[in-house]
């Protein structure tokens, strides 16, 4: 993957300005809305099982998000009338292996629905690939946390997923990992401050649908664009905290005002990667 | 309509401040509760059918959003019991001709229930006039689009769902119109941001709802005094995005806050209006 | 209690990182989940009643919030699995005596589940004490509002409620009431502003759940420093607010930011309160 194709992601989804349906989660899905427009896309969060497939007809995008357990019935359907129509579908494990409830749904997804990328943090992205339990909720656990040294094991588990699903999986994390079955990529933005603040990993997924919508050709460009864009916007918007001296709150509206505000420019020249020889 | 009608309803919110309540969905309802509050009034977000109708006995107005259309139950029975205390209700058709479960709660809702005010896009304010599909999502349709030589065709369509329907309707857009059966008003505030975050709409539909709780004889003065005071706190938080260089994130909370701190005065100077000689 | 006692237990928050689960309403959800990670502590939202009990079994504490009386069977379910496992378990009675639906969920709930903290306003904790009807929504009853000359009388109302609950009680207001069946203390801090956004009471009560996750053995001590915690946080807002010429929007937010700013210093420096002598 080059420079050039993070710009081309990008300016695809400026001008195509796609509409992405998400079925997600009540905690975050008012930021996950704003950072579809602050992109360039636009959002629907149409999630009843009534009307969800009549939906996925209208949108370039599909995004899936385990937080919204209570709204499954509504993703199988969503999800299946996507692959139908051959509407990108993405995947936020989020907490995949905290309940059964959320193992058993994460499966039936899996074997049901054909996803183009796949986005979790590290629990989450083995809880899927190992169907074992685990993770403190939302969190990533400590002892899943990647290290430098753990990077090409990361590569390989999140290749193992990809090889097993189709999909292009994400792992996030201080360096985020993106792969399927042929390549892997490593990309060094982003900030801490992204851990303080509920939504970040949402937020991803959402812009993953953006950019899949925009790009549905190339899934593995669109999660990396999608990852470089907010991660840019998250090393940004730490910043404007570090020199406000302010906190989570306003780092979480600096982060969606700086996806607004993204130039190629920008992103081209800010983006750190590296492609993993495995 | 004269101006001093503009003032004497924003001081009769912050006189009452009356009690709203909201059936609304989950991605902007934190927004509404806020603007609410910005505006001098108070909300309740009550949405349980076994409770709703008790609810409606304590309030003085009642919003209900179609972007709740999971709530559908509690929304009938809230607004039988609203029409019957005489609480005046507002509707907010979101997405109104995007699936057939909108149109057909939609058009259950007008059936049933008397509204005192609806207020939408062009396409949902189109999907009620004339039942049809249409629409992409919350947005309005680029071929609904009103532009300039198309206000007297928006004019006499919000005058015919009015005559069919009772309530005063207001169609939203770059120019807000505000028409009941024998008059409409051109209102000419707002900034191209507010289409850039989610919400806009429902925080004009909920304000609505405070301005007919405070005037409930007078529901045409209070849908255009709702629609002028997001409009001017738009224009208000559109110069502070200029100036600072922040994005739409910044900028939904500066509407807020513009709201919080419009002044009687910078209403009666600042609502550009005309009446529509049809 | 003395002011080492307040510091002792924001520094366990700090420490050790409590993982709280909220069964909250989506209108301050958000705001719930960011407060907490402000704080310092972890946040999980689950709420479906197929895997509450899980998750109650990897968290520090749970908080019931009756905005979300539609997830009330979740709320008897994981009640009663954190009283088995001794998890300390907060209850905000929102709008509790305002819907006989949410007067019949609060006395099972208060039936079923031992609390370690209650927190509402005067109105909340009056319709408990009482088992009456009133308050209007969400917001406390002008009747109900605590004077100085009425602190005694509600230190005593606390006091009963705390006696028959064996729960720490918080009383929340201008004043704030802390109170187990052997003691009370007057909270002296906060700001007006904080009546002018949503979620206030609901953030509190999440921080409440924090501190008791920290501090499971004094819950009066956790109750009495998360109030002074958010209370201090909202004096730092209110200062911003008055600089800046800013509204409600971004109060809330420098709220949030002024909760991850805190130090022990501050809150040593800053906490004003009294022992009331009954």
């Amino acid at each position: 993957m080059e420079r050039a194709d993070f710009a081309a992601c990008l300016q695809a989804v400026r001008e195509k300005a796609p509409l992405v349906q998400c079925i997600t989660n009540m905690v975050t899905v008012n930021d996950c809305a704003n950072v579809l427009l602050a992109a360039g896309a636009s959002a629907t969060m149409a999630h009843h099982p009534l009307e969800v497939a009549e939906a996925v007809a209208g949108v370039q995008a599909l995004v899936l998000n385990l937080g919204a357990v209570g709204d499954r019935e509504a993703m199988y359907i969503a999800g299946r009338e996507a692959n139908r129509l051959g509407v990108p579908v993405v995947f936020d494990p989020v907490a995949a292996g905290f309940t059964g409830l959320r193992r058993e749904t994460a499966r039936k997804l899996l074997e049901e629905i054909r996803f183009a990328v796949i986005r979790g943090n590290a629990s989450e992205i083995l809880a899927l690939a190992e169907d074992r339990e685990g993770g403190s909720g939302v969190d990533v656990a400590a002892a899943d946390t990647v290290t430098e040294s753990g990077l090409p094991r990361a590569a390989e588990l999140a290749q193992t997923l990809s090889r097993r699903t189709g999909a292009v999986v994400v792992l996030s994390g201080a360096v985020d990992v993106v792969a399927d079955g042929r390549q892997a990529l490593f990309l060094r933005n982003g900030s801490p401050t992204m851990a303080r603040i509920t939504g970040s990993g949402c937020m991803l997924s959402a812009l993953t649908g953006a950019f899949c919508g925009a790009c549905p050709d190339k899934p593995f460009e669109a999660a990396a664009t999608a990852a470089a864009s907010i991660a840019l916007a998250g090393e940004r918007a730490e910043e404007l905290r570090l020199q406000k001296g302010t906190g989570n709150a306003t780092f979480r509206i600096d982060l969606i005002d700086s996806v607004f505000n993204l130039t190629v420019e920008r992103l081209i020249q800010g983006v750190r990667y590296e492609i993993y020889q495995g």
